[in-house]
């Protein structure tokens, strides 16, 4: 065996990119760099510009996923003293849909003097939310022609998925539009960079733009039934081309190797998400386990051989996933966000003073006092719905509620009643997935929450009735990338024929792993009920009571 | 026309006896005293030994009731200088219900060596709760019996009650409810101090210990169903002998007068409640004006010249609160407490901080940043049962609800959330009121919280969509009290010969008045409709998952 081989994968993120250098051996995390975004997320004006963005609004610039490039690889080398020549891979993954025009040499239309003052050449990201009047007009025409693809999708497409983007920069500036030759996401754009291929993937195609393994894309003919100008967007300006995670893209191109100290020629996969690349990073590759990522939000990600039309998921894709499976993508819109709020609105003085005493942060106080009482000692149930509801109900106009106070509820106890809704919120999504033909009987989790609260954890593996598994990485995705960057190497050049191969050498487990207590497994099913009882009163029509108190907020604030 | 003549009033309170001497012609306020009870809430050890109580007693020291009037009186006359010959009448109110056995010359077992040690020789006051058991036996046989009195009690006899604090004497200290020769309130108590007199009032004889102005009290038998031994309660420890409020007690005796500084034969009125003797001291001396005690929680005083049963009051009482009139109570049981509660455990820092720079309390600030939001605007709705129900559902295991919830959410906005949620309880009772047949024209309101918050009271007048008068006292409790020593006095001495005289004169309003603004009542309509439907479904027993979870919360803390 000659010397070791190492990958590099890049995960790019909302505010920063973030690279990680591994050996391909084992999965050792050698070396890892990251780069905050110059311009970071763009909601306020244009970067160095007066020009004001509408609210909603949420662009990057593609100038910093260059310099993610430039910042960290050449720092990766710089810290490992790895050889160039070792590096056999390297792979990214993108926050989706992340999506850009370009012109047709690939150039972002907001790099080009003409168009830079338009915020429609701007890269419009996952969390842009200015697209609701167009994702509403694809969800209505979808429904009036009975298009097939709704229920892969919760019955719903977003406002935040490529074609609500894309048809709102047709509405709203049609010569942005026109000048498009390519609508693009940023995972596919930054492997046109590295390898001046056009290598489109199948998971952001398929989980944003509504792309099938089997059928491709929905027909021109409904896209022009919501734009007789949008007909051939994909053949216009999109490609039908779409490629598996797994494969080579190409390799490095000359500029990009002497922009990042990398060799040219390097292999690159093709490019992916992050949720979705981390699902072999956490050691799955296989059926009837589930990823939970874990943090502000959670996406939750399975693979299964067969097909099951489950209600209420983001997304079900062939390909999406892992190679020869449907993948599967459910997820709660606020997880840690709503810990957050409350530790920002909700936490006496008297805590944050005891937290600074005690030099530990709020959030672990908060634990600690929680983590003393008995599942329903504090007789509070909430819904855990503060940004709406993702799966199953797919309803972003439902809200959070808290029942059961009285004049003894502590911050804790609340705390703690928040942590149990969303653990409830992820047992109506398995229990989902299970009634529905899709068995799970493991969990696996990655992300920043099981690293920092454990009683979250025990409180997860109690609700759920199942063990917990963390994966060891923290930094699961740049992971995932790597391994599929070594993947795309080939056994060959020292990396893996498959991701199979790659997560049983690179992908690894924490020791500490969270077992359900049965005792409290039990008590927790009493609370469940009610939980279920009062998602269905509230989420399923029996009282709108949220949606009309939503409307009359809108009314009210005009 | 001779010299100005003056009554007292002695308000007993929870924590203090507070006194005030009134300018009987037109009500002024000459010199207030109060004496902190040296024993305060005996809830814990009887004082000044090792004996522990067990949960939910509550005490009082009967000799601190003789220290508030050898304390605050003579401070009264030392402040205003009048002379005591001026004084013609003295009224007192009392906490209720308020209770204890004493001997056959009306000392209280508590007093007396043999008995000291036994916590149920002691004064059991308004809050002590451990008579629950009692109380719920109470209710069965009064079911089973079908005694026609329930339904004059919102269908239920509280625990707090006359009779279930005695029944739990018998129960568990067969010896003092033996030793008693008398079982007696507070309110009687001090008059039979202070003129030697037993003269029980018809206000607590009514709403506590089931005394109806036609029929008496319930019979013998009932009473036996409960226990054989507590067959004669009322022949053998209490008195069939019930006095209407306004008339004379009898003189001030010398020992009395010694103690004050008073004269002796002074006339003392009968005793009344706080919340009760209030009602003319807030000027309502008719019907179709509902006065508001607005404190910790809200007390709903009406009268009306006829008999309507409510569902849901606390109790219809006739001679109860006016002479000639059906006194009818209502309450809610948590209002003030529940924004205590949310100051001390759900504000942050950062408003703690802003409080202390701008130098004023926690509330005034998140009345400031709440003052600015129309009706509707947060989206948020509460169901205010964070102490439970009284009117209308009387229903103990409820609990508080917030609905509503975002990642915007912002605690001055939950803060009004909880404004709105009591004044929507109140809307529900005058709701209830009239369409029972008694109609509410006008609210009046006195106590601390509408000398406090302003945002609260407008909320409420806009809410109800009812212009809402104040009372011009700070002390209407003491100051009805001294209005009823004018009338015991009578015309001839210089005082008045009934309570309606007396109010005209004597009891006054505040300039401010609180009008409801249309705009903003026709929003909270919308919002009430909301708050009326959570209401029932979960009051009404549609869901009892607050009752559930309150069982499951008792279990899992054992």
């Amino acid at each position: 065996m000659g010397q070791a081989k190492y990958s590099v994968g890049v995960d790019f993120g909302t505010e920063s990119g973030r690279a990680l250098l591994v050996k391909v051996e084992n999965g050792e995390e050698v070396a890892s760099s990251v780069y905050e975004y110059k311009d970071g997320v763009i909601d306020d004006f244009l970067p160095g510009s007066d020009i004001k963005l509408e609210p909603d609004w949420a662009l990057q610039n593609p100038a910093d996923y260059i310099q993610t490039l430039k910042k960290t690889i050449p720092d990766l080398l710089d810290k490992s003293g790895v050889d160039p020549k070792n590096i056999i891979g390297i792979g990214i993954d993108f926050t989706s849909c992340t999506m850009m025009p370009t012109d047709k040499k690939g150039t972002p239309l907001c790099m080009i003097n003409k168009y830079k003052d338009n915020p429609h050449s701007w890269v419009k990201i996952w969390k842009h939310h200015a697209a609701q009047p167009e994702a509403d007009r694809i969800n209505e025409v979808a429904r009036k022609r009975k298009e097939d693809f709704l229920p892969w999708y919760g019955g719903k497409y977003s406002s935040e998925w490529f074609f609500s983007k894309s048809l709102q920069i047709l509405d709203e500036a049609p010569e942005i539009y026109e000048a498009a030759d390519r609508l693009i996401e940023g995972a596919d754009w930054i492997v046109l960079q590295m390898t001046e291929k056009e290598r489109r993937n199948s998971c952001t195609a398929g989980y944003k733009a509504l792309w099938n393994f089997d059928k491709g894309f929905p027909s021109p003919d409904f896209f022009r039934a919501l734009d007789s100008r949008f007909e051939n967007i994909v053949e216009e300006k999109m490609s039908e081309d779409i490629y598996s995670l797994g494969e080579k893209a190409g390799g490095l191109t000359k500029e990009v190797a002497r922009l990042t100290g990398l060799i040219e020629g390097t292999s690159v996969a093709v490019g992916n998400v992050d949720a979705h690349v981390s699902v072999p990073a956490a050691t799955i590759t296989l059926a009837r386990k589930m990823l939970m990522v874990m943090g502000t939000s959670i996406c939750h990600m399975m693979v299964d051989k067969n097909l099951h039309i489950i209600p209420g998921l983001c997304g079900i894709v062939k390909e999406g996933i892992l190679p020869g499976y449907y993948g599967y993508e459910a997820g709660q819109s606020g997880v840690g966000d709503i810990f957050a709020w409350f530790v920002k609105n909700c936490v006496p003085k008297e805590y944050s003073e005891e937290a600074a005493r005690k030099g530990v942060d709020i959030h672990n106080l908060l634990e600690e006092k929680a983590s003393t009482s008995k599942p329903g000692e504090s007789g509070l149930v909430a819904l855990d719905w503060w940004n709406g509801n993702r799966s199953i109900l797919v309803d972003t106009d439902l809200s959070g509620l808290l029942l059961g106070c009285t004049l003894e509820t502590k911050p804790e106890e609340i705390y703690r009643a928040l942590i149990e809704a969303t653990a409830f919120g992820t047992y109506k999504i398995i229990n989902t997935f299970e009634e529905n033909g899709v068995k799970i009987e493991e969990l696996y989790a990655c992300g920043g929450l099981p690293e920092k609260n454990k009683l979250l954890m025990q409180i997860y593996a109690d609700v759920t009735g199942r063990e917990i598994k963390i994966a060891a990485s923290s930094q699961t995705p740049a992971l995932g990338s790597a391994m599929f960057g070594a993947v795309a190497a080939g056994k060959k050049k020292g990396g893996y024929d498959s991701i199979v191969e790659a997560a049983g050498k690179m992908a690894h487990l924490k020791v500490k792993r969270f077992r359900p207590d049965e005792e409290n497994h039990s008590l927790y099913e009493k609370i469940y009920t009610e939980y279920e009882k009062l998602h269905d009163y509230f989420g399923r029509g029996e009282n709108d009571v949220m949606k009309r108190l939503k409307r009359q907020r809108i009314a009210g604030s005009v």
